[in-house]
């Protein structure tokens, strides 16, 4: 039972604060209560957020933990000033000594994604989805020439999680190929995959976490045994390390971590910009 | 052309550090050369962060800021002492003040995702993002009833992203529903939604921007006209608000914006826990 409460309060959507502060939290046994307070941008909100705060500081008779990202001066000064919490102030910290380094003030401007729909960078990111949704599972062979990337990979490895990430996150239009019994059968990879050979990035999995995966979907199917995710796995790996093509274990792997490997490993360009 | 670089450097994925770190940039006019170095964990690969730091320095004569997220005190020490960067350690910036807060030491371990592929969390958002999947676009009526929330608005309003936002950085089983001409014809919402009404949250778009969207993917058309357009988003938010269907624009609206209120709107647990 957590005794603590956590807030992230932002004059943004807090997913900054939120991200950075968990990874933060997670460098500590404790397990406090989270709280997200997104678009923080008035007095009265501020105020309202302080007697959240306070309440939270009363009942728990703790210091409530406040991770501020907040760029008005005057909301900032509120919750920093008059509640009960434990504020660190996210932004403020780092802008002073970047402020010296620039030889400039920063401008102040609230919230990150201010109109960024009209961006040519948010355009992207929306025809990405759009690409990696119509290229899921092999569903179509089109435009594949257009793909930053092509993950292959049996059933259930993490391919459409990864693909949707990529293009949502980074802009990356990837498509994604499952390599099934009959690729294996004949000992190749499919033949709409040749000419793209060094775009692919392949995922693996340990058969019995796959066979578990698959059991929940279609339980004691031959599909979901482990006879045949082990030949599945064994026949999927010989044949990317066939073909030459990079590839990891998603086991134990969370999304973020394979979607930042295939960038480092296969789109370097995407990580520098 | 950019005449200062920005590094990210993480003994994980370094996202934390990015998004962080870009959210700080933003409030700068300057636009700096952004490199993300992931999956920096031994000695070894901190020399070589540091050579690269110091060649971006002595090509562009400034300072290269280095946003870090290092655990390790030893492989932090590298980037810190041995480079020509301004080193922003966000991490130990903030664990002291929160090991005196907790009254514990915190116990530095490396990468927030450590394994996190076996944690129930990590299982909900594999799940919903399949959830939202067979649930694009109206595909599927079945198990509505498990949706967490439904996005209704006419096409190419910005669903889907939403959804599989939702779904992938949330866990949320965001199913998605379009409007279409033959409800508007009828005056009545889809009749499959009326039992779930209020989990239902409803997207509009502006006309101008919705035809700009459609054009681009069927140029020319009935369908993108602006007339059209017009016509769909008047009787789209006729509908919602003879439903009583709460909705927002997403016209100036990032996908995690609208999210984000959502969440807020619809699902306040989502944000505490």
């Amino acid at each position: 039972m957590p005794n603590r409460t956590v807030f992230f309060v932002s004059d943004g959507t807090g997913i900054t604060a939120e991200t950075f502060g968990n990874s933060i939290l997670s460098q500590f046994a404790a397990k406090p209560r989270h709280v997200r307070r997104p678009f923080i941008d008035t007095v009265d909100k501020a105020h309202q957020v302080v007697r959240e705060i306070d309440h939270a500081a009363a009942i728990e008779g703790k210091k409530p933990i406040v991770f501020a990202t907040l760029v008005d001066a005057e909301i900032l000064g509120i919750v920093k000033e008059q509640s009960k919490g434990l504020v660190l102030d996210m932004f403020n910290t780092f802008i002073e000594p970047l402020e010296a380094e620039f030889g400039m003030t920063s401008n102040h401007r609230i919230g990150r994604f201010s109109d960024i729909s009209k961006s040519q960078e948010y355009n992207d990111r929306i025809e990405a989805i759009n690409f990696s949704l119509e290229h899921d599972d092999g569903q179509s062979a089109k435009n594949l020439a257009q793909a930053d990337v092509i993950l292959v990979g049996v059933s259930r490895s993490g391919k459409t999680p990864t693909s949707l990430y990529l293009a949502m996150q980074h802009g990356i239009k990837a498509a994604n190929y499952p390599l099934v019994p009959e690729d294996f059968e004949r000992g190749q990879l499919p033949s709409t995959l040749a000419p793209f050979k060094t775009k692919c990035f392949g995922l693996t999995i340990d058969p019995e976490r796959l066979a578990q995966i698959r059991n929940e979907r279609r339980p004691n199917s031959v599909y979901a045994s482990l006879d045949n995710c082990r030949h599945e796995v064994r026949e999927g790996e010989s044949m990317m390390r066939r073909h030459g093509i990079a590839w990891l274990s998603s086991t134990h792997k969370s999304i973020e971590e394979i979607a930042t490997t295939i960038l480092r490993d296969l789109r370097p360009d995407r990580l520098m910009y």
